[in-house]
């Protein structure tokens, strides 16, 4: 059936049947493609019927459909244009994993972080109705993502304002990881009512099969629905903060999404429609274990099993937080709903009392880890790069300004890949480096990541560590020095030129110190704030040749603070400075960033050794 | 009766009559001091019994309660051994207007945002359980501050878990503005209720005259609440969600208040009294401009007449907004419940329609109006520099991603002065500086933030534009070149030194040049984002020394930005920047501030005479 749809009009002359087909070809088409290419399965696979329904009843893209997070957008594209561009999928110049305005008039606004979507169809639908235009707005969020406080601040401004605007709410059961909160509770008790069937059912019989039904047949719909409410669903969060409510409905039922849509799309005020999927449904590796099939590398269609899992730093973190716990009852952890991405499975495990997930909620949970820390415990909080933006707030004001002793592991840092803009870590070195009382240091490998946390553990004050995606490079495993806040490490010494490199970059820059025909000293910086200010003056007077890499931008980063140590110190050493320049990194693998932005080993040696001949 | 009471525990043995009277005592105590010193009146007034009932039922500092925003927490400290030492309020050296865990030990928790407090409690409460600690933690957050997401995923969070916690709402019925959102709605459905004060009635008569009632007769007030609350209060979103409810009561009634404490404290699991209190109370012009009074300059209290309110930035800010507006229907204007403090008062009553307060939500806020641009609008939103690091990730992620045009106007920039650490605006420079494609300017003057606002509305692309509290200094007003993104302007021409400064410090630059007895240039850099580096290069290379003044942190800053050009282009400058250090500046006026750091115009003029002697 997908052969016939290019466009969402093509689907509209498709029977129920056909819809139903064409889910199929849909969900195979993903499923052979996120194989291969890698990318998020267990979410789009939950929504195949749904943006069917919905490219079916709405007109984009004069209406406006905005995919929260995103990251489940794959089936939207599909249908808009872009399946035979599907294979490209976050590869370098292919389809990004997101939606994005750039690529598409049917992606009506760019989305990638979480708990957006309704703050901007509010602001979309205020914006219709001053330029008197005509169309709808259409936010799909899942039940993870309306913890996000984002979201809750959007759904209870929304719901105040009279504008028109409907909010799907795709309550899939679960978030990234298993939902969490008095929400969630919440949500479950509407979902499990027994009647709910019955409901749509008298709703579909009576009036839903109406198409397009005028405006006072609809009322009569939600005098009905008002009526039968109090039967089934005495407690109506949503109609008590202004919404009008419908569902919930059976999110894989193409025909009943259609006839809710279809009421949505003629009732004034905000509306609210409550639908329950599945993730990975259709895929049974995915429904068994979505959690794994959230985001996923390549994979064996047949066994579901992935093709490359290894030690990462991610998995390093978790280790290590687990055999320091053991030891010390006050050490706990906090997650925003990323427990699997972040490593902190066995711990969960471990230590169930000592875990805490507070949802998909970043400024509450790092001031909830403010509060843990204040009252005694040792919290460590391992939170991806991008993500931490949303918390920058807190960690000055809760944590950082009454210095208390939290461990913030910054996950995903530097460039991530094929997620693409909206997921690349280049601009924590900058932004943490700003805030007073903070410790911010980045280890070379597995093993130093090791060392580093279990001092900032014990370091009784805030200190940020930062890593990046993947794996270790061995050629650094040589190298053991132990670790000491403020102290850089010697990897290699030199005398014409110095190196200094963070983090991972640690390892490039040895392997460019042995390319270049120089003699290279290669520093491990080790901890950017405090910095070792007393390593960066000595080589500069042994050298007079600095050179910095950082997986950051530029701006604010690793360069600027060693030049200033250069310049308050009156040194009148070179210096170059290596780094992403302030511009959102599209979507392709890691290493054909690096390669693109001048960072790989073979373009920084080139660019070194002219550094070196114009002396 | 004030005279009688240091600390919370010589409440305990005091009649409900000698507590009326200590609440007049505070009153006046309260209103004759911020009379002198400015401070936060409104907040303070309206929670003098919640505060007495607290600290009546409560064992402070051995259970903890936490001020969520901290502003009102001046009856707190007065209880809590400081009321010799309350005239010193928010002057240097002395109390701050905010709760300091390094000021008293009764201050368990800094605040100074909005909507961090049940997030703190929650962590406090669970790290309690974990080391078997027994206290009791408290959250006393407003009705307007439950409007951030921050506080709603708290909330959420906290419904759910089964700790022992209590979560005092203060429903003023208006935040700092008036309050916005669905859940302001509802709240009033549950104040309005005729019959809550007879509920109130039937608790109190019923059981709450019992102090420390065992746990069989709390079950007891629970059920028969729990039966009562059918018929008065219907939709009852706070027991959906996991709380045990107690109220609606009338916030100023200490008998009332100290009967529901003593139930909540007795309570299991997460608790919430809903109080409902009058900002203002007991000082007419404050009950009746609530707004004007909440944050407050020094006034006469006999007429309630402030004795300062001339012109400043934020009221320039919005005169010139409104000029625009009427000549473009496209321009509209978002506040996150800043309205008054920002200058959006007059927009608001020309252009109702073009106004938006979406209540204290700086995520959504900014979401918000990444929507309104991207459907077609020119949304001007002006924020204070230190609320906006809340919204750092949608600024990066809503705004910048798509390249929106939308002007942030970043108010209160650079040091605020008395409200201390929490409300300094020195990081905004850093953190905007890392954003891509965000322009980032900063006027010197009056003028010039109009000049630049009118850019900005029509650059097509985002541009934040930061200024101070305060008024301007008019030396800098024969100086009047057109304004141009990109483009620095020469206040004075010289030859042996150039200043680059930024904002406000052009002034502070001007009056420094005028005492050295060097030739020295003086620049307005205007926008440090773009840089004017062509202007950095020709003064390097005219005067070989560089100076940067900014009233903001030097890390990322516009000292940084400059070294890096000349670095960049291999210029032999010398270069020496001023600005603050990387730390929490505490509260004092800002010319103390200023003189302190060595931003006075003396001290600099002292300074680099001493930078132009060691050439």
């Amino acid at each position: 059936m997908l052969e016939q749809i290019n466009l969402p009009k093509d689907l509209k002359d498709k029977t129920i049947k056909q819809k139903e087909e064409l889910a199929e070809d849909i969900r195979k088409l993903i499923i052979e493609t996120v194989s291969k290419n890698g990318g998020h399965l267990a979410s789009n696979l939950g929504v195949v019927e749904l943006t069917i329904a919905l490219h079916s009843v709405f007109d984009a893209p004069k209406d406006k459909i905005i995919w929260d997070v995103g990251h489940q957008a794959y089936v939207h594209k599909i249908l808009t244009g872009r399946k035979d561009k599907f294979s490209t999928l976050r590869k370098k110049n292919g389809l990004a994993g997101f939606p994005k305005i750039t690529e598409s008039e049917y992606d009506c606004f760019n989305t990638g972080h979480s708990s957006t979507s309704i703050s901007a169809a509010l602001g979309m639908a205020k914006a219709r109705d001053l330029l008197k235009e005509d169309y709808k707005v259409i936010a799909v969020i899942g039940d993870g993502a309306l913890t996000g406080g984002m979201a809750l601040e959007a759904l209870n401004d929304a719901g105040y304002s009279k504008t028109d605007l409907i909010v799907v709410l795709n309550d899939n059961e679960m978030s990234i990881s298993k939902n969490i909160g008095g929400m969630a509770t919440f949500l479950a008790k509407l979902r499990t009512r027994r009647s709910y069937t019955k409901m749509n059912q008298v709703i579909k019989n009576g009036l839903g099969k109406i198409p397009y039904a005028g405006e006072h047949v609809i009322r009569g719909v939600q005098k009905v629905k008002s009526g039968l409410k109090h039967l089934f669903i005495p407690k109506m969060f949503f109609e008590d903060i202004g919404y009008k409510y419908l569902g919930p409905v059976d999110g894989h039922d193409i025909d009943k999404l259609m006839d809710l849509f279809k009421i949505a799309k003629t009732t004034e005020g905000p509306v609210l429609i409550h639908v329950v999927t599945k993730k990975g449904k259709g895929y049974k590796p995915a429904e068994e274990e979505p959690d794994k099939f959230h985001s996923t590398g390549s994979f064996d269609i047949e066994t579901g099993k992935k093709n490359s899992s290894g030690k990462d730093y991610s998995s390093v973190f978790g280790e290590k937080l687990v055999e320091l716990a053991k030891n010390d009852s006050k050490i706990v952890a906090v997650t925003a709903s990323m427990k699997e991405g972040t490593g902190l499975l066995k711990f969960e495990k471990e230590f169930p009392e000592r875990f805490f997930d507070v949802g998909i909620a970043e400024q509450h949970a790092i001031g909830f880890t403010a509060g843990l820390a204040k009252a005694g415990l040792k919290p460590v909080i391992p939170i991806y790069s991008s993500f931490l933006q949303r918390g920058y707030d807190q960690v000055i004001h809760d944590i950082c300004i009454q210095n208390l002793p939290v461990t913030i592991c910054v996950d995903r840092a530097g460039v991530v890949g094929n997620d693409g803009e909206t997921h690349q870590g280049i601009f924590d070195l900058s932004f943490l480096n700003t805030v007073p009382n903070l410790t911010v240091m980045a280890p070379k490998n597995f093993k130093e990541l090791e060392s580093m946390l279990e001092i900032a553990v014990y370091a009784e004050k805030p200190v940020a560590i930062r890593y990046p995606k993947g794996t270790e490079d061995s050629i650094l495993n040589e190298f053991n020095q132990p670790v000491e806040i403020g102290k850089a490490e010697v990897l290699k010494d030199g005398t014409d030129l110095a190196i200094f490199a963070i983090g991972k970059m640690s390892a490039t820059a040895l392997k460019v110190a042995n390319i270049l025909n120089n003699s290279v000293a290669v520093i491990n910086v080790r901890s950017l704030k405090p910095l070792d200010e007393e390593m960066v003056l000595k080589y500069a007077k042994q050298t007079g040749n600095i050179i910095t890499i950082e997986d950051n931008i530029l701006t604010g980063g690793l360069g600027e603070t060693i030049q200033s140590v250069l310049r308050k110190n009156n040194s009148n050493a070179r210096i170059h400075c290596y780094g992403y320049p302030t511009v959102f990194v599209k979507h392709a693998s890691i290493s054909e960033i690096e390669d693109m932005y001048g960072l790989s080993v073979e373009k920084l040696a080139y660019d070194i050794s002219k550094f070196m001949d114009a002396k």
